[in-house]
C-alpha cells in the first residue's frame, strides 16, 4: 500500500480538481491574468495538466487568452485571462442611517458604488423598499440588468439566521427583523441571496482588501454607540456554537475605580461595556471632565443643544488640550480592559478597530496601545480600519463572491 | 466541462483515499471492528470500494477478518478488525506534584496507567529523570519495547514551542524549562515525541472520552491553584497566533464592590484571576468569611497549621451551612465574571471544568450557572469534568495516536 501523487490526467474527478485550482488561483492573481508559468508555480500543477485545464475552461468560456505585453523573447506571448465579467454580485450595507450598494464582476473589482441615506423614523418595511429600489437604481448605473447578478449578500445589524436567512432581532432599525428580506430578494432577483451579521461581514473586507490582508487569525471590533466584534479564526469565520461569539460589547468589567461617572442606567438590548465606553458614554466622560474651569472651550463644543459629537474631543487632543488627552487615556484605559480580555482570550494576530471611533486614529490608538502593553501577554497588532464605512459592503461582496464557486464549477 | 463522482476504482491516489477512508471509519467504531455495510454507511462508499480497501489493509497487516459473532442468517459472518495491537503510544503528563503516564494500543484502549509522585523540591533534571525511568516502567508493565511505540506526547504546564519541542516557561517545575525533554526522549525511544501544553491535552480528551464526545466548539477550564483552558474551535485545537489563548487566568475584571478580601500582591507569573479566584484566594476568602462566630468548625478545619485545603468548604456548603454556602456564592459570582467574558467572546457549545475545584462537582457550579444566567447571551452548556485527573494523559494518548496517522498511510 504506497502513497502516489495525484495523476496530472486521470478520470474526471482529478481533471476537475485540477481545473478547480487554475481557475482560483486565475482569479486569486491581482489582475486575473496569468501566464502558463505563473500557473503551474501557484496550483503545483505540472505545464500539461495547466494546459489541459486551460482549455477545459476556455471551452466553458470562464477564459480567454490574450496577448502578453511583458513577454520575453522565447517565451509564449499569451496569458489568461478570467473573463470576470461573465457574471456579478452586489454586496449590499443595511445599517441604522444608510444603505450602502457596491456592485463587483466575478474578479472583485467594484463597478459601482450606490449609497442612500434612510430618513429618520424609516420603519422596516421602508428600509426594504429602499433596499429593493437601491439595487435597482445600483445595477442600473453599473449597465446591467437582475439577470447579470450571479449572488447578493446582505449586511445587517443585528441576530441574524443565516441558514433560514431570517434578522431575528435588530434593535437599531425597528420593524427591520422579522422581515422576509432574503425570500422576497431572492424572488426579484432570482440569484441566490445570503444575509449576515455586518461585523462579520467587515472582517471578511479587511482581510480581503484592508490592513489584515491575509490574516488568518485576526479581530475587527466595530466601535461606536455600540460594540461589536467579528472573528476570523484559523482563516475561517467564527461565529460561535450558538451565532453569538464576539460579544464584546455584553463584557461586564465593573467600574474602574474614582471614575467620575457612573454607568448609564441599563438599557434593554445594550451591553455594560458598550454602556461604558460606547460613544454615548465617551461624550458623557468628556461633558464631566471638561466641566468648570479645566476646558471651557472643549465643553462648549460638546454641550451644544442637540448634539452629541465627540469629534472635538479628538480635535482638541491632537491640539495638545491636556483635559482631552486626560478624557482619552481614561477612555483608553476602560476600552483596553475589555479588549484585553478578547486578546488574553483569542490570542488574535491583528485586532482592527473600525465604526466611528476609529476615525480618531493614533491619537485613540496610542494610548490604548500603552494601557495593552501591562495587560495583555501576546504581540497582537492594533491597527485602525482604512476601510471606513465601505467595510460591511465590500465583505459582502466578498461574501457573495465566494458563493458563486458553486456556479463557476457547473459551467 | 462537469462533475463526476469520484470513481471508486482508478488510479493509486483515488484508492488510497478510499483505503485511508476505510481505516479511520474501522479505527473509530468502539470496538475497531466492523462488518462491510457498517464501512459502507460510514464511509459512504460502494461495496466493490470497501471490498477493495478491506483487501489492501489486510495485505499490509493492518486488517484481520474474524468471525461476526451476531451476523444473521444470509449476512457474510464475518469483521473486520483493526489490528489495533500493532503498534503503541504513550500519553504523559508532567505536573509540578505528579507524572502520570498512559500506555495505549492504536485504538487508544489504555493497557497500563503508572503514576509516579515527584519529591517535593525536585529540579528540572530530577523530573526528567523519573519522566524517563517511569516510561521505561510503563512500557514494561504494558509488557512492551521501547521499539513498540509508535509515538509519545509529553503533556506540560506553562508556556511550550511546539515546534522546536521546547518547554518556554514553567513556572511551577523549577528548572524544568529549556531542558531539551523532546530530543533527549527521542534520542532513547526512536520515535516520534510531540510536546504540548497540559490543557490544550486535556481538552481533547474530554472531546474524546468525557463530558463532551464530538462537540466541536469547546472549552476546557484547569482550576486550581492557577487557571487555564484549552480551546477547541470547529473541531480543530486553538492556541492563538502566539501559541498564548485562553489565557483566562490573566484577566483583570478588577474587584467585585463590597468584596471583604483584597486582591493579593502581585506574584511573578501569576494573573489576576487567578489572585481573585484560584484555590489560595477562595482559601482566603473563606477563612476571612467564616471568622468569629460565622462558622466556628469551618473556621477551625480551614486554619489548621501547613494545611491550605479547602475541601471542607464544600463539604460544610454540602452539609447546609449558611456561611460556606455564602463564601461559594461570592466565588461563583467572581469567577462567573470571569467564565461570561469567555462565553461572551467564543460562545462554545460547552465548557467543562476540570482541576481540583472541578471536585466540588454541583455545589460550586449549580451557583456558578446561576450567576452566568444574567452575564451572558447564550446557551453554553457548564459540565465538571469525569476524566479527573487522568485528563492530560489521556488527552496526550489522543495526540500521541494522531501521530501515528502517517506510519500507518506509510503501511
Amino acid at each position: 500500500m504506497t502513497t502516489s501523487a495525484p495523476a496530472a490526467t486521470g478520470p474526471h474527478v482529478l481533471r476537475q480538481i485540477n481545473v478547480t485550482a487554475v481557475l482560483t488561483a486565475l482569479r486569486q492573481t491581482s489582475s486575473a491574468t496569468a501566464r502558463v508559468a505563473d500557473l503551474m508555480t501557484t496550483t503545483g500543477l505540472s505545464r500539461p495538466a495547466v494546459t489541459r485545464a486551460l482549455a477545459d475552461l476556455r471551452e466553458a468560456d470562464l477564459v480567454e487568452l490574450i496577448a502578453d505585453d511583458a513577454a520575453r523573447v522565447g517565451r509564449p506571448a499569451q496569458r489568461a485571462r478570467f473573463r470576470a465579467e461573465l457574471g456579478h454580485v452586489a454586496g449590499v450595507d443595511v445599517g441604522p442611517h444608510k444603505i450602502l450598494i457596491k456592485i463587483a464582476d466575478l474578479a472583485g473589482d467594484i463597478l459601482t458604488t450606490h449609497r442612500v441615506t434612510t430618513p429618520p423614523n424609516a420603519t422596516g418595511p421602508d428600509v426594504f423598499t429602499l433596499v429593493s429600489q437601491a439595487l435597482d437604481q445600483a445595477v442600473k448605473a453599473a449597465g446591467l440588468t437582475h439577470a447579470d447578478l450571479w449572488a447578493v449578500c446582505v449586511g445587517t445589524p443585528g441576530i441574524v439566521d443565516r441558514e433560514h436567512g431570517e434578522v431575528l432581532l435588530a434593535p437599531s432599525i425597528p420593524g427591520w427583523a422579522g422581515l422576509p428580506v432574503v425570500p422576497e430578494l431572492r424572488d426579484r432577483l432570482h440569484c441566490p441571496v445570503l444575509i449576515d451579521n455586518d461585523v462579520n461581514l467587515a472582517v471578511l473586507a479587511e482581510r480581503w482588501q484592508g490592513t489584515a490582508i491575509g490574516v488568518d487569525s485576526l479581530v475587527f471590533v466595530q466601535w461606536g454607540e455600540r460594540i461589536g466584534t467579528g472573528l476570523i479564526i484559523d482563516g475561517a469565520p467564527y461565529r460561535g456554537a450558538h451565532a453569538a461569539a464576539g460579544e464584546l460589547g455584553f463584557l461586564d468589567l465593573g467600574l474602574p475605580p474614582n471614575d467620575p461617572t457612573g454607568r448609564p442606567a441599563a438599557d434593554e438590548g445594550t451591553g455594560p461595556f458598550e454602556r461604558l465606553v460606547g460613544a454615548a458614554a465617551i461624550h458623557e466622560l468628556a461633558v464631566a471632565m471638561t466641566a468648570g474651569d479645566r476646558d471651557r472651550d472643549l465643553h462648549a463644543q460638546l454641550t451644544r443643544p442637540g448634539e452629541r459629537d465627540i469629534t472635538p474631543l479628538f480635535t482638541a487632543a491632537a491640539a495638545g488640550s491636556p483635559t482631552a488627552i486626560a478624557v482619552i487615556d481614561r477612555v483608553a484605559a476602560r476600552f483596553a480592559q475589555g479588549l484585553s480580555a478578547l486578546i488574553l482570550l483569542l490570542d488574535p494576530e491583528q485586532v482592527v478597530i473600525g465604526g466611528g471611533l476609529s476615525r480618531a486614529g493614533d491619537t485613540l490608538l496610542e494610548p490604548i496601545r500603552r494601557q495593552l502593553r501591562g495587560r495583555t501577554l501576546s504581540a497582537t497588532s492594533l491597527h485602525a480600519s482604512t476601510l471606513g464605512d465601505d467595510a460591511v459592503a465590500l465583505g459582502a461582496v466578498r461574501h457573495a463572491l465566494d458563493a458563486t464557486a458553486d456556479r463557476l464549477a457547473a459551467s
